[in-house]
């Protein structure tokens, strides 16, 4: 993905985020460094920073999108750390995360050093506006996993309830990626709303095909087991359409009534062949063309095309 | 130690900082709004954010100093809430801790909700330098906690290693509580470095007589049981005292090594009666001895008549 032309607008900024992320693993403390490093290279898609670092370059760009893409990279990678901490994870995109290889306490604490330094990043900006914005999306995100936390193996979630929750804990994130880049890089007000709204629904188009893919990807692909969400405990869009309209039982209920495998392994077969995958689809896709239209606003430039193409690349994303 | 005359020049500000953080717990969320109000009921001696207050009083005042304090008292606070998962405290300020009463994956979410309040409180200043000043901090105080973490069991942590632990945990606090609070109440360079340093030498007697009181203390009056750091493996002034001197075998070790009740009740009697509390005392003393030297250089006030007395109170505290 790094190598998609999608990317080329800001080629430079994206090395210059690569080296401002390694730079963050440079630390006098060995132990830190060790898991700092195993953590960072596990390198991912790097959409969020893309969209700061397009979204500032559609205007008048600036030296400060990079240590603000970078914060906003390793929000992402602190949440994501917290997360496989707690869920017990064992593997990240086919790798084997931080709690599988040192303490739960070790990692809880890591996980805080990354908030730490992302908000570090953050304050080299020095702009007001944009670490306000910054601190408020981080309780958001706080909230989105307390509720995700909270609803877990409750099979009565309705869809209101998985919007507002990926909404804090997805699309949150993106939001503030399309408009602290807009803010730094010069935008209007009106400019830096459609951002804002752009990264909004490109994060809940994002969130949805992410879980959509947790029943159809191969494991290999996603790096996960298939049905993981749900054997987790967490109800994700096409087993809330499937409850919603199913009349006779509900395999889901069963299943996180029973905890067995088998189970499990009825209820993903039946939502998988339920046609929900292909609603959740349809769902994401009109996200997307909101996203597309709020790009409307923006002057035309080759970064504005990009995250044009970056809907494109959402919609059509199969791992 | 809220009603003492201590804290009388900052009366107003501390109730306005109480209402702050009542604030605080009021959300939508039930859970989350029942978890902050447990955790925030357990009311602390609000040192922290009276240090911030006294120190922008010393100056000209300033409306954001009640959100600067509350920022660094709930950053304090989400600091405990992380350390009592991760120690699986039972108990802290003779209270039950959230984490004997919801899950450690709760927890955790509620501390990195707390971390990002803090931020939140702090971005309300709209003062760059005091924001960047608090994110390094937050980098500190993490990297402290990972030390100690990574140095547990170790029979052969020095004063040095304890001293930089102490530092990076407790005393990075207090130091950024004073020259926050300078900052913002318009103090010149040379005396927010004053306060800097005032809250560094503060935080350090502060953090060795808590050490102390966890060996001579009585436990409801701690809240823990004595001896307690010891028995979850961390060295603190007095054991460490004691092993420097000791030349015929090592109680510290042999408690570390055989995990018992029995060796770690002996390790804990033979520090006690060794003459390493008394001296650790005077270590402690030595630390408010810099930190009034530091006061010298700030114009009279009343608020500067309270730092002064807290360096008194820290030196005299026996709970």
């Amino acid at each position: 993905m790094t190598s998609s032309p999608i990317y080329a607008p800001v080629e430079e900024g994206l090395l210059k985020l690569e080296e401002c992320l390694d730079s963050v693993a440079r630390v006098d403390f060995p132990l830190l460094a060790l898991m700092l490093g195993h953590i960072l290279k596990r390198k991912g898609k790097r959409i969020r920073p893309a969209i700061t670092l397009l979204a500032g370059n559609v205007f008048h760009g600036s030296h400060v999108l990079v240590p603000m893409a970078a914060g906003v990279e390793l929000l992402h990678t602190a949440t994501l750390v917290h997360d496989d901490t707690i869920d017990n994870s064992l593997v990240r995109r086919g790798v084997p995360t931080p709690n599988s290889l040192w303490s739960g306490k070790t990692t809880v604490l890591v996980g805080d050093y990354l908030f730490a330094n992302a908000a570090e990043l953050v304050s080299r900006t020095a702009n007001v506006r944009v670490m306000q914005v910054f601190a408020k999306a981080l309780m958001v995100i706080c909230d989105g996993e307390l509720h995700q936390n909270h609803n877990c193996f409750d099979p009565r979630q309705n869809r209101q309830a998985y919007y507002n929750r990926i909404s804090s804990k997805t699309a949150a994130l993106f939001s503030i990626a399309g408009e602290c880049g807009a803010i730094l890089g010069g935008a209007s007000e009106e400019e830096s709303t459609a951002l804002r709204n752009y990264g909004w629904n490109l994060g809940m188009a994002f969130q949805i095909i992410d879980d959509v893919l947790d029943f159809t990807g191969e494991q290999a692909e996603i790096g996960k087991p298939v049905g993981n969400d749900l054997t987790q405990g967490t109800m994700t869009l096409p087993a809330i359409l499937f409850v919603e309209r199913s009349r006779d039982g509900n395999p889901v209920k069963d299943a996180f009534a029973q905890r067995s495998e088998a189970a499990f392994k009825n209820a993903i077969d039946v939502i998988v062949n339920s046609g929900t995958i292909q609603d959740s689809y349809k769902i994401a896709s009109d996200f997307c063309d909101k996203a597309r239209s709020d790009l409307r606003v923006l002057p035309d430039s080759p970064s504005k095309q990009s995250l044009m193409g970056l809907v494109d690349y959402v919609t059509e994303r199969r791992k």
